[in-house]
């Protein structure tokens, strides 16, 4: 047992568990969820609306998965219906500001990736 | 026809394209193959053993996707036998560099992480 640094986890080997956490934030679902949860808390149902596409068990799954790895936080209300809050943990704020730049960073070069697709459907096909 | 800027891209509308090109960066293998290229050019075989995991069929398919979004040059060498190698383009590294970000926030936390789902798999369960 040494005192040197944690340099344990990288997602690049396979059994790592970073690999699965950094799947639940970049996952189909789990980035949208994150970066509609950066703008406040949310009800299933909002959420449901906003992450447009998911179904009501993804959007499940997709919750739990976060909950369990501590970015999201859900808050059963006592009230009659019972109303469920999700809300981002600090760490899960964290990990939706990263992902935010990348997302804007993406929609931000959409003429660009556009601009290539045409051109690559354009040429002849190749082997890998 | 107006002036306005471009706001028509958003990874929220399930008929964006830019949710596509976020899954190919965000995907199981698209990340890793983007973050192993930061490092540099990497002909096929490298890349597949440094993506611990990946299938031939799939990186095959994760490299293609990469190529046509204008995020990975693909250079058939002209040599025999024949070579090819991939790197970045000048926006895939862009691209790289917030992924990796997120990836290294990710690898960072998960003292956290793992500690959230110790924690969360003690709890009786709950309904959604």
């Amino acid at each position: 047992m040494t005192d040197q640094p944690d340099l344990a986890f990288d997602v690049f080997a396979r059994a790592c568990p970073s690999r699965g956490t950094l799947e639940h934030v970049t996952g189909r679902w789990g980035g949208l969820t994150l970066g509609a949860l950066r703008e406040g808390e949310l009800r299933f149902n909002e959420l449901r609306r906003r992450v447009d596409g998911v179904s009501e068990k993804m959007l499940s799954q997709t919750l739990h998965a976060l909950e369990r790895d501590g970015l999201v936080h859900r808050a059963a209300q006592p009230t009659n219906p019972p109303r469920v809050d999700y809300r981002l943990t600090p760490l899960g704020a964290e990990v939706a500001e990263r992902l935010l730049g990348l997302i804007e960073l993406v929609e931000g070069r959409m003429d660009q990736v556009l601009a290539a697709r045409a051109a690559y459907d354009a040429r002849p096909p190749t082997g890998r």
